[in-house]
């Protein structure tokens, strides 16, 4: 595959994360272009390539345009982005291939299904991508493409990326905000939360080896009513909490019985 | 510190994990208790030492007895040991050390705040011991041992490890039973639960940097309707996940504008 001249559109957490990936691999980020100057300044000029906050003037010879913005956004943008015969892709989880229809002729997805911080480094080549295209040759060059940057690449259709998107909310979003209640009530006690730092760790690294049904512990699994009576008792101070703890616990013994 | 002699109380996950540790750290164990002959033989097999599946025939000559079993079973175990001269300790989450109280005359409590599965081997340098004794030279004695078996050891009162236990529910039970949801998505799309690895183990690594709070991502912290109602639809076959979505969500978005 010959390197690509890159668009990049957008210069947030992914942008930024992507930038450096699809560098690192070969490709030129030829022009980025972000809303706010600042932005897409600091970005240009770490790649050494121009920076447009003007949809009309992104350039039209570009092999690859990689949509990485916000969901809300990335209609408007879509339809506002002259026709090229480059490939257009988007990274979105939740969105359809479909959404780039009747704007451009060759375009795709592709997916990097990780959560991003800007001030955490990732490593790509560790990150399923799951990409799909509206062709057969527009999907080939997804798949070199993802295949250049990481070791867990795989096509995956519009439906079944909803899918994934939904399993990461729970897995990712969801947990992390367990993490949250968790560290709260540690602090109410005076105590600090990185004495859960490695019950943490051991919990995500116990999936690796035995399915989540086999690590399943606690007290809802065996329905431990003492336990749980006592624990719903002292998030009475949290009413959301508690019925979020009844509801998860109700479901934890379901499953185990089934 | 003597190396102390034990009488082991339980021939389960813990119990196990227990036995290696204690004796690494130059313990020895002389007896193992437990209900089913099988599980006592087993264990006293590994540790060259005696077992017995009777109360009355307990060794009383040790120095520590460690109580390493479930919970509603504890109560009765402890009423039915002879009082002896010997360090009584629990190692359970949820329970107070006054459940010792007219049993015996020194007790305490000796929590490794860890998971733990018959299959996986954990590395105890590295699990938070959570200690409490009934007088101060029973604590030093309970402190010593934690020390000499992890980097991370701290007194915890019982009204304190309670909050710990139920940090524990949440940032690991009910965050497996999250992971048991995404795999039941992935699944039923035809896909496989490995592709979530990376993003579990990121979001798990995250909050070693960054405070749960800092670290959520996701449609819920920016309350991204179209996003929202679409997973609320995928949800529709699973009513409790369905409730389950709504209610984390919820409280997300009410946290991040806090």
């Amino acid at each position: 595959m010959k390197n690509l001249r890159i668009v990049l559109i957008g210069s947030g957490n992914v942008a930024t994360h992507l930038a450096k990936a699809f560098t690192q691999s070969g490709c030129v980020i030829e022009q980025i272009y972000s809303r706010t100057t600042q932005a897409a300044k600091s970005l240009a000029k770490q790649y050494q390539c121009s920076f447009t906050t003007n949809l009309i003037d992104i350039y039209t010879h570009a092999d690859l345009y990689v949509y990485a913005i916000k969901d809300d956004a990335l209609k408007d943008i879509i339809s506002s982005i002259k026709p090229t015969n480059g490939l257009h892709i988007h990274t979105a989880g939740s969105l359809s291939l479909t959404i780039f229809e009747g704007f451009q002729q060759n375009y795709g997805v592709w997916y990097p299904f990780q959560t991003f911080s800007k001030k955490r480094a990732v490593d790509f080549t560790n990150i399923p991508i799951l990409y799909e295209g509206n062709t057969t040759d527009n999907e080939l060059v997804l798949a070199a493409l993802a295949k250049k940057i990481s070791r867990h690449s795989l096509y995956c259709s519009s439906e079944q990326r909803k899918a994934v998107h939904l399993s990461g909310v729970f897995a990712c979003n969801f947990t992390n905000h367990l993490y949250a209640i968790a560290a709260e009530i540690l602090e109410e006690s005076g105590l600090s939360f990185n004495i859960l730092l490695p019950l943490i760790s051991e919990t995500a690294a116990k999936v690796k080896e035995l399915s989540p049904c086999e690590a399943q512990t606690g007290p809802a699994v065996r329905y431990d009513n003492q336990i749980i009576e006592k624990h719903e008792e002292a998030l009475a101070n949290k009413p959301n909490e508690q019925e979020m703890y009844r509801l998860i616990s109700k479901n934890i013994f379901i499953r185990s019985t089934h």
